[in-house]
């Protein structure tokens, strides 16, 4: 058995947190050192997972003793906390997005690109079982060329208004996910269109942002992607895929909450709501993304998603927006 | 094309009226003649379908003018319209059952018999298009030996209490279908045990019968048989079927009454509930038992269940019913 | 009961022969002419169901025979056989489209209009008890606001490159009916933007088609339709829909052919494919299309799509068109 | 936070290896003492989840270092085990079932019901979220009265003919599951019939076993309850339930093993098969149990099985193996 890579978690939020536990639960992996600028949030992980805590990441960065970086502060620290990684030749494992500035990413890019330092992406659903399953199986040929991709994506419930004004809109945001996944199947986008509105949030509607969405991608194949979003869900988290081939379709399901069924006088087969939110339906995912990112920093063969990755589903997420608030169709680049 | 087979229809109770509406509407059969001694329901149905009307079966019978009959008149006037049909040459198709007493289905048996003409049962399932498909499927291998196969029938709602007390009790009267089902499957039953107990319908206690049952059959071949039969489901009609073998299974389903599910706060992909009753939910099968019969009256090859599969139905049903009363497991013999 | 409706026919090909069938089957029509250049065709279909044969419309609309007229021939006919119709103040139900050329339908219009005859189109999916059913559940507010609305539609296979040559192209001859179902629920929509590609389909590329397409439609209302169709699928004709609201969401699901399904080693609950094509899909839609029509002609309450929806419907092809060639947003106004 | 309870594990097979999982990862929980004659066995549980180890379990119950103990030991040690504990005063989860022979397990019940020490029986199944979630809502009145009880438990593969040997036969060793699960829904079973037949396990054959069975119990509310097992399922473990009420119908559905669906051109929406065994399918169960049981060994309000459980199932499995064998209706008193 190899020795366990130590970890500095930078940022104890949500998110962070469910790395720690992903970290401390991996026998592959071991929370080393965590830094928050609250401090309290990071003594409270340090409680639970084990770690020695700062509120000063580069005192992480620097203390010579962590094998690889869990970046899960808010957005803007991510460029500043990449480039600081892998100047000390530290790989990191960086939350999406990497800014909401293309221009920053930009002059980020040759600087990950030349220090050779792995720096991977959290795009966690690529780990999800069943769209993983589903990505092997069109890639096995199972259904044939893939013709037709379509991504249901609706959140439980808005966020704040005031999370909606600094969140860079909802395909900065939330559609990011779906662009990377659109690509997690058909890398070559050369196009996209966009359409939002904002029909049931105040917040949306006070920032010039949209609650509902729709993008279509063209793929270099000819291939052409859905996605639609929107921000709340009566139902409950709606995470749906189809892809659809020449010889067949794969469809993923959302995820049942109860084996149970009720069928009464008035309706049959009824079953509870789906899922909450991502810490549920995402579970699995956390935790395989770690393990792959692991792989990635002992150099083994590993399919976490990349800097690059990070880059492309930003462009896609920048046209969308432009396409939405121009009304144009915009061809992208993502060489 | 042949000629129409002429049919003599006995009784325009509700069956009757199906069978009426089945004969006009294929082009191989057409409506001759109608009985019954409440002559108004036969002149409805004439005036809907054609066809002379009596109230006297047995101008009808003798009229040659007619190519077969069709017996849908109450259960225990079965054998002796069977025995006149006979006796003048006619094939019969009888609703089921024959009837209540064995003996009397038993003396009829040497006379069918001796007679050489095609005597047909009314048990319509055999001709569900999912269950005839089950079936075949079966047959041709599909899921290797049939090991168990499990019936769920549960009507709508308990007939009224008068009805009960005529009805031969729930197994002659309702499981029989149920039965007869096991027989087109595993024609070789060895053994019969079965528990019925009255826990909704007063009906039912007043006149000793059950309104819920299980039947427990095994089959030569080892292969065990369960029924669950239930006088009503809140749900609606339920008519299930699972076929389980060494390499598989086949399942039916209910029938939905619609192609639309509803997701809500507190619900999920619920549905309307199933068809009203055996009308909807076999409308397709008794048109196919019509073209079935039609067959074995032109003497071509035919699936249709004949007397000796009505008259094994009842020796069945009654085991049930001694089983049931008496608390007794109950082999039997259907040769 | 009242006296039935006289219709002439004009058009005997696979859908004029599914028309004659109605007509023939409900007891409130009757088939009195029946014209068709090929007057074989008529001929046949006159042997099945009654009726007089021309191979000449004039003929059949000029008989003062007729009540009612259903245009079932090629597209570029119906502009003249409504303009002819209406002349002689006689109701006509018209296959879709109008034509393919909207400035013909423009030229029409006010005839229509001005003429006070009714004119209805064959959108006949409006009439299919699911998606009926979730209007009118949209409709009486069973999911809070419309938000979202997936419409999937994909033919089993492409036609013959030859019929893609004629056809006007995917959207304005396929795409239509999607786009007529999204004005069912949205009639009010503001704006169309549609991606093509052709990607297994040589008859689509040499006639500069498309067999793959998405579009989107937005909404006065702020709603955002996607439409995601395709020339073929191996699973069977795919007719599937969405309608998300802000309290839930109601689905139409594919019809099944079997309520078997079979479970193995490898696969469980795999059931057979869906249905052929719209013959099969829609059966039950074409004959409540003709009810709703025969309503309107008798003047009554009536739910037909009418000559504005089948030209709005042209409108948006012709958008979608434009859309996906010249690579824009386009605004629509259908008042 | 109160102390974790100090377990003390005997046997460590399979199930106790399921065991020591959970009390080592449960907070409430530790693992102390791990005794197993095949120490090797002990050795290995130990290093993973910590515990001292001993052959003997004697030293265990003796070592004044355990607050319960979890019985995982082969059933001819449970009497003797459990009497042991009591005399210890320590509260005992025991495996099911308590012994094969009905005798033993009535001499030992004074003993236990004198001792007041707590003694739970590991009918895991109880606690499954599925079965659990449907009792509570029958509870609650969801589906109005209970009326039919359907359970389907199929195993996946036939255990070795040595085993069957010794197992005490399907209805104790398989069944007894079953037979609980009818209790946990209905307690005051008063008769028990059984048909079982051997069909495909020659290994059943050779000692006189079954390896496919059918049960029907009856309540004393009237209500019936229907088991259907096998000893083999080519699709996966099958474990099925479905509660009918007077109202409505709680079903509960194999647990899949991935949300997608593959659709081709001859099956459509098929699934990968079920789970592999009931390590998998019971998982959550085995972890809910332990829970449980920690609660009753506080003095909490527990809903653990009793040894009273164990012992009622094990007279239904007796009276079941006599249906079976001398096809005789078996009336039972549990009191």
């Amino acid at each position: 058995m190899t020795t366990p890579l130590r970890f500095g978690l930078i940022g104890t939020g949500r998110i962070g947190q469910v790395h720690a536990a992903s970290i401390a639960a991996d026998p592959e992996t071991t929370l080393a050192w965590i830094s928050d600028p609250f401090v309290d949030g990071a003594h409270a992980v340090a409680e639970r997972f084990g770690g020695r805590v700062t509120d000063d990441s580069a005192e992480l960065i620097g203390s010579g003793e962590v094998d690889a970086v869990l970046v899960a502060s808010p957005t803007p620290t991510h460029v500043d906390l990449i480039a600081a990684a892998v100047a000390a030749g530290i790989p990191v494992l960086c939350e999406k997005p990497i800014d909401l500035d293309i221009a920053r990413v930009d002059a980020l890019r040759p600087v990950v690109r030349d220090s050779g330092v792995p720096v991977a992406l959290g795009f966690n659903r690529r780990f999800d079982p069943a769209f993983a399953s589903v990505r092997a199986r069109v890639g096995a040929g199972e259904i044939g060329e893939l013709e037709q991709l379509s991504i249901v994506s609706r959140d439980p419930s808005a966020p704040p208004a005031a999370y909606v004004g600094v969140s860079g809109g909802i395909f900065r945001d939330m559609s990011i996910h779906d662009l990377d996944m659109a690509r997690f199947f058909l890398p070559d986008i050369v196009e996209v269109v966009a359409t939002g509105t904002a029909v049931f949030d105040d917040g949306a509607r006070e920032h010039g942002d949209f609650d509902t969405a729709s993008i279509t991608l063209r793929a270099a194949s000819g291939a052409i992607v859905t996605i639609t979003n929107s921000r709340h869900s009566a139902v409950g988290y709606d995470q749906r895929m189809e892809a659809f081939g020449s010889r067949g379709m794969l469809q993923v399901a959302n995820a049942p909450t109860s084996l149970v069924s009720l069928s009464t006088a008035t309706v049959v087969e009824g079953r509870p709501p789906y899922q909450e939110f991502f810490l549920e339906r995402y579970a699995e995912a956390y935790a395989a993304e770690l393990r792959e990112f692991t792989k990635l920093v002992r150099g083994e063969r590993s399919t976490s998603p990349t800097f690059e990755d990070g880059r492309a589903a930003l462009v896609l997420a920048d046209a969308a927006q432009r396409s939405a608030t121009e009304r144009v169709v915009v061809p992208v680049d993502l060489a």
